[in-house]
């Protein structure tokens, strides 16, 4: 365990080749001289990497362009050129397996979506074999689809729910692969399939990553995501990481117990979050006041959600009320992560981000009176309604972070990096 | 933020140093191979820093003694020499405040005991520059009844309950300060009274770091320390690092929620865990028992807290039902820790552990009960019942993992290392 902390040299080097790619990514067009500022590395090991990454391709120098700081110094010598990343060096493809629907997005090196494949399937019937023959086929066709070749295809990220051991490319337990009765090694099986390498990881943190590359956790090292939707998902980072537990199991809020006397959960305990706020206990509640179709899967459940928002939005008193109830044991949980973890932000995301405006009130008040009055206020809760593309975006990080890191060479060793 | 993470070579050289000598203090008598194997660094790395450590007069070759390993090789050439600690090249000083009392302990580098001086005060009545003359006080007493001079001690480390902000050696509030109408710059006040760096840092942390470098944390890299006395605290190691939080201020796991409907908390709201669990609320239902006289004060709430143990232990039914209620609560609020955090280990500490008997069934059961069945089982739960050195000695280390990473020098910057 030790040993995991000490400096290594090449783990630094990867480090740091991390940070200028990042710095370069984020806020490209920019000046050598800014990648030394931003990341306070010395000025020969900024050279040394860029020198790296120009011969890979990776970026270049845009030399037509000048930066607004540039233009003033003109007049004092040649203007300074400067860096821009170059999208298309490699691409990536990121996928997210749900309950009923499969949906694959191939990417550049920008995490842009160059194209996408949605399959409608109710995957938790398939099995193992057939979950890996329908991903290959659906990434093979998303390839063709976005005219590239799987040779350029650098690396496959797959998000699913349940507990995955993202290291060893594990699904130790999958709501979707719930029949096997073993663990699952679905990231070999991928790679063996397609002949790249593939990363597998749970969709709470997939949507974390992407907060940290694309959205809210840009710039802050120590978050807190919290994803709303037929469950409740968490994902953590930590000093700049993804924290994924000691036994890469971690971060379940929706099983933390705010209420012994609660209903039940489908978890089979009393008084989770989820029991309270997820798409399930939303409906639950709402049946007591308005009629609903009967609800048997995933997508007619999301059906009779999207009703009940729209009746609440349009003033249903006793839907509002259902909507405030949830959002009181919400902010009841989120204070509990507050004052345990005292992160720098709790980004709160998912599907169920769609009725943003009737929890966010409710969440904001139960957050304050909750928290401590030393923490409250201190962190900021922002509520984040994105599309779908954000999972396959976040599969496309998990990939990413590891070509971010290690000399560019396709079908490089990304495991190890990730 | 970013620049935060990038490998400084200084930061490094720093880790590694801390890792050998760490691996020396542990694992003394150790060959000079032990320690690369146990590292996992390189030759020439360990070499160098073994040199540095051994002109600095830290650490020094035991000739006259030979390891296991190296006997059986006794044949095959020149017996390896085995490296040890020099335990005495320096001496730190570690004090505990806490509301009526100060304890302060003069340790060598290895953090063993050498002169202890326990002085019961209410400190809670003297205000910041009264507890810092307290304090000053008592460390030079304590340092000359070691038979040694300030001169030789390299750092002060200084626990106390509350908010502290030990990075910026800044008290933001405290029981024992409360009268205060500012933050208290304690460290500040201290190092210039006593002309040796001083360090400050919440109790709670104390422990942990005492855990992590001579208990039951040592070896895990994600650990969580929940302290029961007078309120509930918590420590938090996460990959191998004390987590304080983004703002310093976290883990504040006494103040969880985890019933809504729950009994008054000190803090003002129902419900926290330290309103079934700590000291005060085991008397408050003690006493719809047996007959107690009044407590008014910590000291008098500690004897009776002793006495109910007492009674329960010898067979009262009613006060070992309040222990099991108070044990179920508190293995609740550690489920819900385990969920979120999935650490390696929970280890259940503080005076409270007196009553480790009375409390430990049911916190077993309820942590099984309401942790995730994946990580029920592989979260190992410790009752560490250990004295009162055991704060001096975390006050202590304070101030070594500071001294372990900084080449040695006495005075030197020991804040930047922490």
């Amino acid at each position: 365990m030790d040993a995991m902390q000490t400096g290594d040299t090449e783990l630094i080097r990867a480090i740091n080749r991390f940070h200028v790619l990042d710095t370069i990514r984020r806020f490209e067009p920019i000046s050598r001289a800014e990648v030394g500022e931003r990341t306070q590395l010395s000025r020969t090991t900024v050279s040394a990497i860029i020198t790296t990454l120009l011969d890979e391709g990776v970026i270049y120098y845009d030399e037509g362009e000048t930066s607004g700081a540039t233009k003033s110094m003109a007049g004092r010598g040649r203007p300074r050129v400067l860096l821009r990343m170059n999208p298309n060096a490699a691409y990536v493809v990121g996928a997210k397996l749900s309950m009923h629907q499969v949906s694959i997005t191939v990417t550049n090196l920008r995490a842009d979506p160059l194209a996408c494949l949605v399959l409608p399937v109710r995957t938790w019937r398939l099995g193992a074999e057939l979950i890996a023959d329908l991903l290959e086929d659906g990434i093979r066709a998303a390839v063709t689809k976005a005219g590239i070749t799987m040779a350029q295809i650098a690396g496959v990220g797959v998000g699913l729910p349940g507990f995955i051991d993202s290291v060893a490319g594990i699904s130790h337990w999958s709501p979707i692969l719930a029949a096997e009765p073993a663990p699952v090694p679905l990231a070999r099986m991928l790679s063996d399939r397609l002949g790249v390498s593939a990363v597998i990881e749970n969709d709470a943190n997939l949507v974390t990553l992407a907060e940290r590359w694309f959205g809210h956790g840009q710039g802050v090292d120590n978050f807190v995501v919290v994803t709303v939707e037929a469950g409740i998902g968490m994902g953590l980072f930590i000093n700049g990481d993804l924290y994924r537990g000691h036994h890469g199991m971690g971060t379940e809020f929706g099983h933390s117990k705010i209420d012994r006397h609660g209903p039940l959960c489908r978890c089979g305990q009393h008084g989770c979050v989820e029991a309270f706020c997820a798409d399930y206990a939303i409906l639950r509640e709402a049946r007591k006041i308005v009629d609903l179709p009967p609800t048997d899967d995933e997508p007619s459940i999301e059906a009779a959600v999207c009703e009940v928002t729209r009746l609440a939005r349009e003033g249903n008193e006793g839907l509002r009320a259902v909507f405030d109830a949830a959002g009181e044991i919400l902010g009841l949980g989120i204070a509990n992560l507050v004052n345990v973890i005292d992160p720098g932000k709790v980004i709160i995301s998912g599907a169920g981000m769609r009725a943003a405006d009737l929890l966010e009130p409710s969440v904001r008040a139960a957050v304050a009176t909750n928290s401590l009055k030393v923490l409250a206020g201190r962190c900021e809760i922002v509520f984040h309604d994105w599309t779908d593309e954000v999972w396959a975006r976040g599969a496309a990080s998990l990939v990413l972070q590891g070509l971010y890191r290690l000399p560019w060479s396709r079908n490089a060793r990304i495991e190890m990096a990730i």
